[in-house]
C-alpha cells in the first residue's frame, strides 16, 4: 500500500461547525488528511461502496434486505461521480480522505483519489454511518470517548448473525459497540430507534457472545472500548457490513472509504420516516 | 384484450378479517376475481412491477429517488416468483387477480396468470399502496366512499410535478385524490406522514391546477370523486407512478397488476421508521 500523509493544516474544532460543502472541500484539496469524527456535526455521513455496473443491482438489494446494516442514503447512475441526492456539486472521486481499492477480495492499495481509476461504469452506494449520531448522543448526554480522545474510535466486529443474501453478496452483519452508562441504556434505544438512516436502534444489548463475539478486546475493526462498572455493551449494525460482505464475494473490483475517512454529505441528520428525504 | 370473468363465490365481507394468505388463495384459485378493496384490512397491499433484469437497476433507482410515489416493500431475485420479504410462501405469478401485459409501452393483453409468460430474467417490484391505508383512515374518523360503495374508487390523476429520472425511467408523478372533510385535513397529514411505506403525507392540499389538473371530473384511472361542501381535494403520490413511467420508457416488456387488483402482502401497516421491517 501506498503511504497516505496525515498531516492536516486545519484544527478539527475548525471543521466541526462548518458546511459540508467546506470540509469536503479541506479533504479535496488536503487540507484535512484525518478522520472525519465531528465534521460538519449533525450532518450524515456515509460509507461509501463503488462496485461496477454488473454487479449493482446485486448489490442494491443487499443494502435493501439489510436496512439496518446499510440503509441508503444515495445511489449514483453509472458513471456519474456525483451524488446528486444527498450532495450536489460534490465529488465522490476526489472528496473522501482516503479510498481503498479492492480487487478478488483483497485490499491491493490506499490512495487520496480515484480520478485516474474511475470508469463509465462506477457505481457508488452511500449509506449510513454510526458517526452521523454523535451530536444526538451528545445531545442525550451520553459520553462519547471516541469524540473526546484523538486515538479513540467505536469498536467494531464481525457477528454471527448473517446478512440476508442477494445475488453474489453475502456474510455476516458488523456491529460497532458502545459501552454504555447502565441508566441510558433504554433511552437510547428509544432515541436511536428514530434515526432509521443511521442504523435505527441495536441489533443486540449485553452478553457479546450471544451474537459470536468472544473477546471484545479483539475488534476487526476500530479500537477497543473498555466496559467500565455500571455500563453495558450496546451494539449497533456498522456499514462495515458492505466492505465484509464485498470481499467475500471476491468480485473483481470494489472500491471503499478507508475507515473512519467517511464522506460527508449535506443530509441533515433526523429522525426519519420511511421516506427518504434529501 | 382477453375477457376476464367477474365472478367471485366468496363474499367481500368474508374476506376482510382473514390472514392475506386465505386472501391469496382465494384470488389464485378464482373464487375471488373482484379487487382488493378492504381485504385482508390493515395488511399493506402492494403495486406489482416486474421488468426484465437488464432494466432492473434503473427501475429499483428510480423508485428510490421517488419514495413518495414508490416506497420499495420488496424486490425479488431475477427468476425467483416469490416476494420472500413481504409473503414467504407466495407466487407472484398467480396471487393477483388480474396482469396487464406492456409491451414497447402498450397494454397489449389482461391475463389471470403469468405462469406461462414467466422468465428467468424477471424481477418483481412491490411498492407501497394507497389502499393500505384504509384502516387507519377508518379509524381516524375518515369517511372512505370507495370501501362503502363497491363502484366507487380513488380519482387518480397524472400531475404536472415530475420523477426525478433514472436510466430510462422518467415520467410524471401520478396522485391519488381523496375529498377530505374540512376539520380532518390536519390531522390527515399528521397520521398519514408517519406512513412512509404507504406515500407518507399529501404531496397536495387544495386547488388541483397547482399540480397541472385542469378537471377533477377528468380521471386517468379509477372514478372521479366528487367535493362536497366543507370538503378539500388532498393528493397523496400513487404508485401508478410506475406504470405511467415504464409505458413512457417503452421498454420491450413489463408487467403490472391490474388497477384495483393488488398483491396482499403478510406485512402489517404500522408507522414507519427509514427502516424498512417486515
Amino acid at each position: 500500500m501506498s503511504q497516505v500523509d496525515q498531516i492536516s493544516t486545519l484544527s478539527r474544532a475548525s471543521l466541526e461547525a462548518v458546511s459540508p460543502a467546506v470540509v469536503r472541500e479541506a479533504i479535496r484539496s488536503g487540507r484535512w488528511q484525518g478522520n472525519t469524527k465531528r465534521l460538519a456535526l449533525g450532518r450524515h455521513q456515509a460509507n461509501v461502496t463503488i462496485v461496477p455496473e454488473r454487479y449493482a443491482f446485486d448489490f442494491m438489494r443487499f443494502c435493501f434486505r439489510n436496512p439496518r446494516a446499510l440503509p441508503i442514503l444515495d445511489v449514483t447512475d453509472p458513471g456519474d461521480p456525483c451524488p446528486r441526492r444527498v450532495a450536489p456539486g460534490a465529488d465522490i472521486r476526489t472528496d473522501i480522505g482516503q479510498y481503498v481499492i479492492i480487487r478478488d477480495g483483497v485490499a491491493v492499495d490506499r490512495v487520496r483519489s480515484i480520478e485516474s481509476v474511475w470508469r463509465s461504469d462506477h457505481v457508488a452506494f452511500l449509506t449510513g454511518c454510526n458517526l452521523s449520531m454523535d451530536r444526538v448522543m451528545l445531545e442525550a448526554g451520553m459520553p462519547l470517548p471516541h469524540l473526546i480522545d484523538e486515538q479513540a474510535f467505536p469498536a467494531q466486529f464481525r457477528s454471527s448473525i448473517p446478512c440476508v443474501p442477494a445475488g453474489v453478496f453475502q456474510g455476516p452483519v458488523v456491529v460497532s459497540m458502545r459501552p454504555v452508562p447502565n441508566h441510558l441504556v433504554v433511552p437510547l434505544v428509544e432515541l436511536t430507534s428514530k434515526y432509521g438512516l443511521s442504523h435505527g436502534g441495536p441489533i443486540h444489548i449485553g452478553d457479546p457472545s450471544a451474537i459470536g463475539i468472544a473477546d471484545l478486546s479483539a475488534v476487526d475493526w476500530g479500537r477497543p472500548n473498555k466496559i467500565g462498572p455500571d455500563q453495558t455493551p450496546m451494539f449497533w449494525a456498522c456499514g462495515i457490513t458492505a466492505q465484509a460482505a464485498a470481499q467475500m464475494s471476491k468480485i473483481p473490483e470494489i472500491i471503499v472509504h478507508a475507515p473512519g475517512h467517511m464522506f460527508v454529505t449535506d443530509m441533515v441528520v433526523r429522525e426519519s420516516t420511511g421516506l427518504v428525504s434529501a
